[in-house]
């Protein structure tokens, strides 16, 4: 990978591009109308690992790492491995000091494949299954218990320090499928249920701690400080009826990431020192915190290229259509996300108005509803911002199309996180 | 696999189960309480194929296409291969006289594994790339041209056939996303566009027909008939402007299943019957129908099959978390779509309502919101009707799950048709 030389990379902070730029990683930069992110241009990138291709910024990914571990030194800042499972980016986040938090026995596999065991994992979900609380279990990792019925299983599996999670009745403003700290939720237990259940695991297990979540991609700290204020209840509570007080009080994670210009977010240390703060002030006695950001350390770090293929005018719409879709993002049909682009390849002013369609057959497969670009054409790149997280953890093999590869770039190199899947590996599951 | 005997199988036609079956397959029965299908007990095949699991029953397969085949023999019914990408049921569908229609390389991929090529392979797409042109030359299938600058690449590619993609201008009464055919849809050409493609088209290509579809999980034949209606306008402009007639006129698919008791959709010969009436009435001269059913032909005969993990109320709802969800099926969260279950392995009168929750780390990884069902156990298998179509071909790996596995069955004997995913084939694409 040849590297740009620093004198033809104009930095985003300056010229006309200034404004399209702020929702992409912290090295993008436009050198005659070309993107790059870490040094490398787009144009390259695109020609050597193939488009759609999903490009990780590792000087974002480090900002953001050190940007939660600066909160409080003292704690454990978890990678939510959910928003993408990559080995190279568990791997990156570990040398930062970071842990990883899991929910399945496949999010284990990745973390244990980059080296984390012990008090830098942290085991959750609503249905673990026998073979989860036993993987868990052979890590020493820490567990969070969901339901009461699971301190039997837990203690049947050999885990050893557990956490409870508690339901604090808190409805976050986000779109309803990822709140999670409601009183319907399916996720946690209600004060009550959690009380019974630290009592019941106090016996045999090792209750070490306390964790709250109230939901994801949350723009503003507001319920996540409500949600703090019942944990430190629950915490008074526990120390009054049970003499027991938390050594881990878990955070959660949550806050979201701007795809659009319209979209406004705190940054990740403005965010989590909130918490950390109002739950220092709530609750002095001696606890080691933690944070579990998923989203908000990879979100911004990633950008995805396609290629322009078709493009037409139907019903008054300029549609322009991409190599990818709804099969490598599904959130804009998922969660009604709205997304931001650019082309990567050339810049200049904004020629109309255009609708970005994925290549699926299906009407709903629409990437972004109205974006102003220069009038894009056939073998143009596209680059779309701020698709770190949820893009790839979430991607699908609909109309039978491979997922795309990742890239983690920097000082002018790439290096494959994730490689391309092939038409190939599609058909060897066919019997 | 064990035959069941047929004197312990009750037809579903009756006993208190009669209505709870009526959205399975054929050859759903109760024996002692446990569902079988295709003679196969459900608990026999969790068992030796683990949960979750898809099961199609083969009659019901080959009932549907025949349903379809005997609307017109002379009809070409080509199988919508995004509903469910799958060698073995192309292979099925092809021995009872369908072709393909798919929309990707990696569809025609599925397709030529299964032997098809030439007239029972038609190609669409809104985006096709060279390569995907290529290989429909190669396989010298019929091309859908979807805009006029189709025309010369498709010549370029060295294809032969192709249709034109009419967009009557027709709104389907559907979920907006799989609606196809409404002026401002990303598909297909206006009448105008369509006449001056098919005169480009004239020179160089061989046109043989023309193609509409108006959307997909339709109720009723209204909105087809209306766009059938603009068809035979169109073929009347056609031959009048261009001294063209169809050869070929593709109608299309997108007659829905019913996924809950509450949806009523008409039967494939009425629904196409309908169709193929409305259009020979209209257009007397001699022209060869094909017909693209996709879900409807695989939709009812998929069963998918989870087993009952945690259970827990909470907020006054009585949770039942499976080992999948959203990842395996997300239509509810895509589409809003309403699914049904019963217990799989015992049967009982309705012990209260149930919501059912996936796995996932996610409070939107709800797979249905109310069932009454006898109270769920851990361990218990749980069985959801009409899960054929478009459920495995969207499948994802959220959360690091691997995607399940899809059988076949049919007189007492399972086979393969696709095998479960496994973490070793996650972390395989891993750098």
């Amino acid at each position: 990978m040849s590297r740009l030389r620093a004198d033809h990379v104009t930095s985003f902070s300056q010229a006309q591009s200034a404004v399209s730029l702020e929702l992409f990683p912290d090295t993008a930069a436009r050198s005659g109308g070309v993107l790059s992110v870490g040094g490398v241009a787009a144009t390259e990138l695109a020609e050597r690992f193939g488009t759609p291709l999903v490009v990780y910024c590792r000087e974002t990914l480090v900002a953001q790492a050190r940007a939660y571990r600066g909160v409080d030194s003292d704690a454990l800042v978890v990678y939510g491995v959910k928003a993408f499972p990559s080995v190279g980016i568990l791997r990156l986040f570990a040398s930062e000091g970071l842990g990883a938090d899991v929910s399945s026995l496949g999010e284990l596999a990745f973390a244990r494949r980059a080296g984390l065991e012990g008090d830098r994992l942290i085991v959750h979900g609503n249905n673990k299954s026998d073979a989860e609380l036993e993987a868990a279990a052979a890590a020493d990792a820490l567990v969070v218990l969901d339901s009461s019925e699971e301190v039997a299983r837990a203690h049947e599996a050999r885990v050893r320090r557990v956490l409870v999670r508690l339901t604090p009745g808190v409805e976050a403003r986000t779109h309803q499928s990822i709140q999670t700290a409601h009183d319907e939720s399916k996720f946690g237990l209600d004060p009550e249920q959690a009380l019974a259940t630290l009592r019941v695991a106090l016996d045999g297990l090792e209750p070490v701690g306390v964790h709250v979540h109230i939901g994801s991609q949350l723009a503003r700290p507001d319920e996540s400080l409500l949600a703090i204020d019942r944990l430190v209840a629950f915490c008074a509570r526990a120390r009054d009826e049970l003499a027991w007080t938390p050594r881990l009080v878990d955070l959660g994670g949550g806050l979201g990431v701007a795809h659009s210009p319209k979209e406004d977010v705190p940054d990740a240390h403005t965010f989590a020192s909130a918490l950390v703060a109002r739950f220092r002030a709530g609750w002095p006695e001696p606890a080691r915190l933690v944070l579990e950001p998923g989203r908000s350390l990879v979100g911004r770090a990633g950008v995805t290229l396609y290629r322009v293929g078709a493009t037409k005018r139907s019903g008054g719409v300029d549609y322009v259509a991409i190599d990818g879709g709804m099969s490598d993002n599904p959130r804009p049909q998922l969660y009604g996300a709205r997304y931001h682009a650019i082309l990567a390849n050339r810049d200049g002013p904004a020629e109309g108005a255009f609708r970005i369609a994925g290549k699926h057959c299906e009407t709903g497969d629409v990437l972004i509803e109205r974006i102003e670009l220069p009038r894009p054409r056939r073998g143009d790149l596209l680059a779309v911002p701020a698709t770190g997280g949820y893009t790839l953890a979430m991607a699908s093999n609909y109309n039978a199309l491979p997922r795309p590869a990742a890239v983690l770039v920097a000082g002018g190199e790439a290096e494959l996180l994730r490689r391309r899947e092939t038409i190939d590996d599609l058909l060897a599951y066919e019997a």
